[in-house]
């Protein structure tokens, strides 16, 4: 396995073996290790002390394995201030794995304000002129850029917001049945750590890689074959599970119905219109008009839980519309239309920025009063406002923190400088206690209990700590492999069957206790960066209103104590 | 002595006696231990926990005694989200002395947004509803309480930027000759927190209080008399002192001289108008116009530092203008002209505005374009947008760190995010390591490499670490006594003069040795409120590019690295 170096100072590329110390490490684990290992975590996150890091999970690139080929991307966060790895779906993830490439590490930056492309073949890498490409949005970028190579190579690219160096920026990938730029490694500011670094967009092309190597062929394709018909024969990632028949808007009723659905910036745990917006509503619509439901952002995932919404003449709007969006840029905007949404999101991935972090930003600003709740157009005037590099169009683009902060709203829903996903923590504690204490700041995908609704009372302080820490602990195996959180169920119900996958591949000889240091590994090696950036237990909490003010309908406050709290982070 | 303690909560005050744990601990000493033992130093700075301290230095209130009676005011800082103590001069410090008062410690927060004033005499304290001054500036405050109180108590303000809670904001103190509130307790935000709690003013009227009582009354009043002497015959602070025909502007041209003079946003360290708003040209365009120079902002001071500077009929325009701000609001913004900055002096004073902040914070908008640099008019309309509230004002409204931030500007001169006061830490590398290292983040006043520019070559690496540690241990000795920046030349030649006082005053039987252990404690104690706020040995540090950029004409950059200045909290 090799390592891409590119140096944007001297604008040079070198491809390295990867250090043998790495070999156990991929996706979020190697970001973690190599970040503490090559950085000064006390450096400027859009510095050129910095790095940018581009890795697969460590069983990407494999064919016939379903759901694994997520690409992470990494670096010190200039939303946070701490360590971030970023994850997405899309084609990029499978073809640099494929490539046999560990990792991409962009470092350095260049003097002058140029831009550049990367380009990765089999053949090796080169770093091209993109100066034409300054300020097209990820859409025209990637039609220019698949003009240039054709649609079958996996485009990463950031917008205009990545190249102002927006903390609310986020990396585009483009999907595989869509070739667009649906996808993004979207929280943390990552793509402005790739437009500090004048990199606008990378090719992969893995036309002519060999297959990767199995060390044991056979074990491989058994515990392959297991995991997909385990994901085929569920009753939620099957045929006609809600994943595969919804997606990730399955969940808005179950979280609406638990009162933890994020609405007016966060007021509210309930949506009135939430029927308006919901899985069921936005399938039923998408079937109507003639787009597409149940395909695959990655070539071969067996779940296919992506879509593509469509207008009412059936022309595609964006893809894929998903349950984080229809949250922050819906319900907690007030709004209750699918097409608005859709308009929404389709601006925050052209312009290339986070929509959870825009909705949660844009939430705070309509509490100030710049807009009504519910005001569609005024949301699509404050995105464009971002574009245009206005005053409170900047200050949106870099994050839900800096504008309440700034605006001087009460309720400023961020927990380490992030904006909260779409949970509210009093409604749903588990995400609380990932919220206030993992490494990420305030990620759904750093530990999400809502699948554990119904064995842990999502108000009650009992469990959560526990549930939280094993939540954590699953997020972080899944980010090392490559794995798509919709595919867990097969290998949380049996990590033997991960630990198959794993030695299949590399031969390792792991078991589950392997597995399971290599887990806490990546969350101690997280916090240790963050301590050295400058973190402390004091920055493991929520702000203090989500513990003083009730969230309707049930009245819930966030009370787990900071005592409790660091009962999350021992031995970490 | 007492302590005051206000509760905004409830709207209650109650007069307790000071702690005997407390009786060495007066300004400075006494915020950082109360903040310690009182508050979370976890808390949210705007939120119910902070408590917001007003306190005499231990030598404030006797009357005899020349330049003692500053005005300290602490809590947790809004702007740096660390320990804050700002100190005043005006009639203030004095007047809480003479009643006995050590502290006045304003807790909790009103549940409705209402206004109060807080009313001190000899006979108790009351608050009383004050929501009839909501939105006025600290002029027109100050005139409707003299009004109602006489221009003889002290008053204590915050103006719009107060009551809007913006981070930029401080507390007015009126002075003793024009009866103004021409002092600010300005940096830190604390203006804010005194907002936060609702209080609009404080009236401190001492009619009727007894002399304070001395331990040793010979001893004391041979060492006031001696330090009076000192001051008067001193070639800085006497009748023919630079510092009494000047007062502080008087160090402009030095700076400009060694090429330390913050210029057009921190780019360079000489103006090339320095000659049109230096010491001599203000002192002449005052004299000319029939203004002030020469006047006293405290009862009782020998040195008057103070002016007042008048327009070209002879018509008060502010009271005083001081060096920081003829250097924030004046060449770091490329403006050149006396009666602009004095305009703009005006309107932070009214307006209740750090004028340090505002300068940087104007300096980083027009670096990013917003303004060219030189546009008083511009720079004018700028702090007019912080009254009307728009989203520039308020940016601008909280500081220099996050307006760079938002704007994307390269170099944002802040440390611990408060903006530099008017030395480049580039061209006067002693106060660098200050802005590093001090808990109070960039402070001029925290330890002021300026006047040892003949001993420590300001741009050397040689002895800086050494000497800002001095300096910022006689700043705590200087900020727990009450006594003026300006006074301190005969103390720190004999310590053993402050060691009288303090033993005359209060019968300690203290040395030398015990007076430099309690400077080291205030420094300590600091440093642990904020090691426990989440400070770590990384945040000591200045932003990466004054290491980077040389600063002309000397193309210094600032090389004190990291694991040096360690060394100047070495034991804290």
């Amino acid at each position: 396995m090799k390592i891409l170096r590119v140096d944007m100072s001297q604008q040079k590329v070198r491809m390295e073996a990867a250090p043998t110390a790495y070999e156990k490490f991929g996706g979020r684990s190697l970001i973690a290790h190599l970040l503490l290992d090559e950085i000064d975590p006390g450096c400027e996150p859009l510095g050129p002390g910095n790095k940018l890091i581009f890795t697969p999970g460590l069983l990407g690139g494999i064919s016939g394995l379903s759901s694994a080929g997520r690409l992470s991307v990494g670096g010190k966060s200039p939303l946070t201030g701490g360590v971030k790895e970023a994850n997405s779906g899309g084609m990029a993830g499978d073809k640099l794995g494929r490539l046999a490439l560990k990792a991409v590490v962009v470092e350095g930056q260049p003097a002058a304000d140029r831009l550049f492309l990367l380009h990765i073949t089999a053949q090796g890498a080169q770093l091209l002129p993109a100066d034409d490409l300054r300020g097209l949005g990820n859409y025209d970028t990637v039609a220019r850029l698949q003009e240039r190579y054709g649609d079958e190579v996996a485009i990463i690219s950031i917008g205009p917001a990545g190249e102002m160096k927006l903390a609310g920026a986020g990396i585009a990938v483009t999907e595989d049945f869509t070739k667009q730029p649906g996808r993004q490694a979207a929280r943390g500011g990552l793509g402005a750590v790739m437009g500090s670094k004048g990199l606008k967009a990378v090719i992969i092309d893995d036309t002519g890689a060999p297959p990767l190597p199995l060390a044991d062929e056979d074990l491989f394709r058994r515990a392959a074959r297991r995991f997909a018909r385990e994901l085929i024969e569920s009753p939620k990632t099957g045929k006609e599970g809600s994943m595969h028949l919804y997606g990730t808007s399955a969940i808005m009723l179950p979280v609406n119905e638990i009162g933890a659905l994020p609405t007016r910036n966060f007021s509210s745990g309930q949506f009135e219109a939430v029927q308006d917006i919901c899985g069921p509503r936005l399938r039923e619509t998408i079937l109507a008009r003639g787009g597409h439901i149940g395909v695959r952002c990655m070539a071969g995932c067996v779940i296919r839980c992506c879509n593509v919404f469509v207008d009412e003449n059936g022309l595609p709007i964006v893809s894929t519309l998903q349950y984080e969006t229809l949250v922050l840029l819906g319900s907690n905007l007030g709004i209750g239309n699918l097409d608005d949404i859709a308009r929404l999101n389709y601006l925050c991935n052209d312009l290339g920025l986070d929509s959870i972090e825009m909705g949660a930003a844009i939430g705070v600003a309509m509490d100030a009063g710049l807009a009504p709740f519910g005001d569609a157009q005024a949301a699509m005037d404050f995105l464009r406002q971002i574009k245009e590099g206005t005053v409170l169009g900047r200050l949106l683009g870099n994050g839900a923190a800096v504008t309440g902060r700034v605006l001087g709203v009460k309720r400023i829903p961020v927990a380490r400088g992030q904006g909260f996903p779409a949970y509210d923590p009093r409604g749903l504690k588990g995400n609380g206690v990932t919220y206030a204490t993992s490494a990420m700041g305030a990620d759904h995908t750093a530990g999400n209990a809502i699948g554990a609704r119904n064995t842990v009372d999502p108000l009650g302080r009992e469990g959560q700590i526990e549930l939280s820490k094993k939540l954590q602990r699953i997020a972080a195996m899944l980010d090392m492999t490559g794995l798509c959180l919709f595919a867990r169920p097969p290998v949380v119900a049996d990590p033997q069957l991960m630990v198959d996958l794993l030695n299949g591949r590399f031969g390792w000889g792991w078991t589950v206790a392997d597995l399971e240091q290599a887990e806490e590994d990546v969350l101690r090696t997280e916090r240790e960066f963050n301590r050295r950036a400058g973190f402390t237990e004091v920055h493991d909490r929520l702000p203090e209103i989500f513990s003083r003010e009730p969230l309707p309908p049930h009245n819930a406050v966030f009370d787990i104590p900071p005592e409790e709290l660091a009962k999350a982070t021992e031995g970490l």
